[in-house]
């Protein structure tokens, strides 16, 4: 079904990239009490949260960088021609309003927001904030047992820091899955490396059923065969995807708080979302980007073209 | 009369600073087709443009850095307690749209929206862009020449460049002399200073009746003294503000095309605008902010504090 | 008392200072389990924290920063002679290591450090984390109301951020006068200025009795009127000394997380502690300094020179 | 022929890289009114120019830094061992002096002074400068119809920009195919990918005869076999190379306007060049670099070594 | 033999990886007067020197730099779970005092420290300085020749500079073989790239059989089939490993004085450290990270991760 | 008398500033066997090195990057009028080649360099270069013992370094008053400050008759009386000028090896040269502008708008 011309961005051929105040890709800029709000389809929303960081922060900056960069976005994809804004209903949800000194207010909040779009059959496209975001969303999202793809350099699924602290950007999934709101034998992480502290978090995986793919399988097997396999475990139930920016090398994505080089390049990085092509997705997000480590802004720039992928997939 | 809360901006103690779809000092985002378009006062508006520049460029990034950097500002001034917001009802305007590779029909687009401001009462703030920016925003506002108060560490006031070029960043006051635009008896020009071509700008000053402080007469004479002189050259008839970054030493100010050290530092710079209070401003701009050349964004946050404290001088 | 050669930094003219394991000012990292712990006079502490932070952040790098460039600092004040180091027993005492996901947790723990160097005689001379750390360091050292002398462009006395949160970087005080750890009538904040939220903070300093002088009367009487004044307010009992680098221009001082231009320049950072000789300091901290905001590592050297300048107020 | 000593680079085993005022790859400076010029074989040229710029500027600034980085280059190749100053005269020509606020002038002046090295039977080598640069030297050059290697990131076949400007730098090819200058069937273009506007350019690409190359295709046959249908496309005639730095991957060349994600390495972009032996190159460009965008030089060294090469294959 | 626990590193679930005096990796600081440098099996060493550098100087700071991103490395290898700092005793020597304008004096002072190393049967992995570093290590290390292993993109082999001076970072293995402290039959550099000045340098190793493969051959064959043959040469004797970070691809390690393009990647970069396993290393070091060419400490990052993975071959 | 047109700087209205091959101040590159050479009247030479750098190093890359920033210094002075390039014939005679790795090697050759000015009556205006670079131009120039007037930080009358080492940047002037090419009773050294290893600088200074005046003096007594003390101790006898640019805040020059907080800005920066007018310069000199300490290169442009003004001030 074609889209409404209301959603349609504006384009660099009228006003210049660097003009005009910058919304997600150019969309138009469409709050929950905005008239147009319950015909969206698929809901761009920033998380300028990093409450659950435990090394640098700096993610509360990314939504803002993300939409700066979202400017140089245009409409229709390269190698498949397909034109996004014009299949469904895009547009820029503005931030989830955190609290930067509480995190479970911030949580609470987050879910909030999330509840309403599910309520209005909003699928969210999310740009974080830090890792911990995603677990907010998931619950907003999960009325039963999700998959997901995840692109990653770490698991995230430690149990606790600092001595018994269970909320950081380090254990999303691991409360995910105590929550239920992630089946773990539907659950890949792909990209796995960097020093380790211990094997606690793979042991974990090991355990409940998450498959990990490190960073040795998946160049040695290839992005096909790797993506293959993760379309075979989530199936054709509801997945969730999550792609952390420190999945890609830091050369190519030095804006982010715990980076692990020996990465996938900017190439690889896209690649991998065409891959989703199949997936029932319910829900995206884009995280890690910290702007404060970033000077170039080329994280953001590689950070909303992975967004773009990830919402040609959501429509594919 | 107080303003309409419509228009009041949002406060870091509900959405934290750095969250949010960046506006002018988080204002509300009003285009010409908005509903609440004939309710505008003050109007900020964005001019993305350098095609004047003969030398580094980069204004065209102004408009969007300066908003990013601009919800840092706070509702109440701290010195004399006013709340421009609530004052007035202020607004985001947007961006002109530029044609990046045109001059003349840039120029075009520019006159024609800021006619539309003046046939609807709403008076500007502009955030440039290069100077060249003046000369077409003074073509829409001045139905007879106007007075000026002009902050720069350069006259804008040559004759042509590169053998006979007539529109440059240099050049806009020359024009807007010649195209009976300002009334050169009622502009007066502060700050000026730098390595000279030659002396051909300031000998048109004078044989037009045009003010020239200098840099060293600025700093010798003091800032009351100044300001007194320029309220008096400028009296209480309609007048313009042009205040180029550059007036302010480019330690304070390195985003800019052409710096001249020995200039003023950052508590001169606003206090210069607080001695505008009292002069009949009928617009005003802030003008050659360049992203470029601001790694760390000290330019674009100086120079929104300027833009609140003209702000504050035009509601005062 | 001449010190102890342990407690001797090492020279550049014998170490260039490019190298060697980077310490406070070059001097021996004595951990509170190390066997000269108890013969330190001045303790120089890292707080490496900013789960206070409502704005942009990064004062947990700033601890490391200031390290690596206090290794310019060399033996002998330039102005008065002094020679700190051979006067008292300073060491780097290292850092106390928060839990960056619970700011609960992280205040007992900087509690609890402080309460050993209270119970050991040692004074401390920190190195912030942001402002909030100064909280639960005053809960350590105030066994009865202190004054205080506290430069900052901001009160830092607000009730609270984001509908209720109590303890953030822009709390501090306000939870220290409540808790009696200050005495309010002792209290002078110097350097006030920037936009405002309201003047919720004002009124309270106003009702309690602490006094403010604002950048502009700052600047209008000068340093050494003011300092008398402060010298005066806290007159000869125990005193905190607590030093924001946001006092500072930020044209200065870049590195910190809430600037406000218009503010002092380097030599006048440095004056101000100059006018600290005479007074009974207990302690003495340095916050704000954000290295993801200072690429060039110029805040922090400004930093470590105010350090030095503090050390030697307290050694006076 | 060996080339004549007078021509011959300073060495850095005589001057330090960092040392001497910078010319491209310390050749002599030899301007049009030099008594060496007409000796002159290859002449490096700059063309400091970016008025065809639609989104981010400063390649006006590129001749300049890709100078300053050149003086890294030595004599020799490390694959083939060609020393290419010693096959033929090289020399600095200086830059063409540009209009930056007059499009048609700087187009003007730039053909006019390619005819004088077309009349002097010196092959150009340009650093750009925009990709509208390539417009006016295709003027000079082109007696009759051109081929053209093409790297880039994009097809730059646009008919016009906001509503109906002909010369931007998105749009020299449409021109320099209806002007007559390049024969469309044996022009390639090669690594085309990222965002679209729509597809105008691809269609008017098959409607013409021109091959485009996606980056998908490249990667997918490896370049050895992309460069043979290159070098059969355009045979032996008479054959232009232009290499937009936006080819590369902008991790490996941030330094740039409009950059895409996904593409090559700097080894990649290196063995492209080498494929072009035997190539008829009657005159290549590397455009495109923007240093305002560079903060570290790289993109400009890269950009230096890639010019090294495209010299070698002019020579071999 | 398990290590002693005093020379476990601090976990980053104990005291966050930005908090901290840092030394190398978290070990403990033990200089040759410290109770346990006895029993240190493997000494980490900082020489922060840089007068060997003909060209952009800076890795002077190396070493601290090095430091700083080495708490960044963790307690497990990833892919094969190595524990190195519980296989032996690994602690942070601190730094070589050089004399930063004598390089005789700065080599007389770096052999007598390694002779300390070499004496007490602590095998040195090194952080440098320039590559002029391993020639005064080899002196204290060889006993007798040694093969080496040298990851470059230069020989470092030549014969002079300057007209005949003899001590730069482009000779110290000329003099190394020279001086009977390398034995070239068993010597093999890989990633040999860049311009050349002359072939002088490859001249010189063909002469004496020391093994060059250049970055063709090193890409053509792959890793594993180079990293065999390097084996192979070396064989069972004693060997030393010297990698100069410049090895690595500028874009993935921009922090250096004398960059090639078209080097390995990040991941290459690590995955020919894996390949040394069961090599009998003497001693390893790498060398010329140059900070002040490494704004964003990306460089440091990589080195330390590469200085790592030395380390469990080491330990191998 | 003046000038020939020969040597003439290029105009920035008919080379954009940006553009050209650049030489100081646009002059023309006049070497030695240069035809023109024995006109020129003053030279502006480059001396890249920083061998005698005892901190962090980059001098060795001023001279070029003061070369890029002066192509924005224009034809006439804006105070007094002076047009400098008409009065006298001014030429870039290039750099003076240094050997980075040989101290004595390096001195040798600058003072033959300045020999031959000195033969040719030549003054020098020299860009350095850290500040050892003085001595080697005044062994060259006093054939009896000079008076000077030196702005700085550091007085740089230090004995040794390291235990001995006598040529570093800490200590020309010590050797200068040794070797008598200074006649200390007619030495002024004006801005010292930071703080001090000890007094034994201080000490020698008040020994042999050097006048210090530090920061606090200077700033207390005003520029002007300063000055005239200055002027007064030269006297009308042959006097050399050297500026450090660490005279200057590190705010205002940041791109400085050993910078000292709190010291003048950029507009005193120019006005202490502005009181040379009436000393008898034989030759002038600014040092230790160091690039990769300046980013954004706003010391270089500073460094030459001193340059510009000291040239002023030698013909005055």
């Amino acid at each position: 079904m074609p889209s409404d011309s209301f959603f349609h961005p504006v384009s660099g051929f009228d006003l210049p990239r660097f003009a005009g105040v910058p919304t997600f890709m150019r969309l138009p800029h469409v709050t929950p009490d905005h008239a147009q709000f319950a015909k969206v389809d698929i809901g761009l929303v920033g998380v300028p949260w990093d409450s659950g960081t435990t090394n640098r922060p700096g993610p509360r900056h990314g939504p803002r960088q993300l939409r700066d960069a979202s400017t140089m976005i245009r409409a229709q994809h390269a190698t498949n021609g397909m034109r996004p804004f014009e299949t469904a209903n895009c547009a820029d949800l503005g931030d989830v309003g955190p609290n930067p000194a509480d995190i479970q207010d911030s949580m609470a909040r987050i879910t909030a927001f999330y509840q309403t779009l599910k309520a209005n059959n909003i699928r969210p496209l999310t740009a974080g904030g830090d890792h911990l975001t995603s677990l907010p969303v998931l619950r907003a999202l999960a009325t039963q047992p999700l998959g997901m793809i995840h692109f990653d350099s770490h698991t995230d699924l430690f149990h606790s820091y600092f001595g018994g602290t269970m909320y950081t950007h380090g254990t999303p999934f691991r409360r995910a899955v105590e929550e239920n709101l992630l089946d773990p034998k539907r659950v890949i992480q792909i990209g796995i490396r960097g020093t380790m502290y211990d094997s606690e978090d793979r042991d974990f995986a090991e355990a409940v059923g998450i498959r990990i793919v490190t960073i040795e399988e998946f160049f040695a097997r290839g992005i096909k065969d790797v993506m293959a396999e993760a379309r075979e475990i989530v199936g054709d139930q509801d997945t969730y995807v999550s792609y952390d920016i420190d999945f890609v090398d830091p050369t190519f994505a030095p804006g982010t708080g715990t980076p692990e080089v020996g990465g996938p390049n900017s190439f690889q990085a896209l690649q991998v979302c065409r891959e989703l092509y199949g997936v029932n997705i319910v829900g995206a997000d884009l995280v890690e980007v910290s702007p404060p480590f970033d000077a170039s802004g080329a994280t953001a720039f590689l950070g909303v073209s992975i967004m773009f992928e990830m919402l040609c997939a959501m429509l594919a």
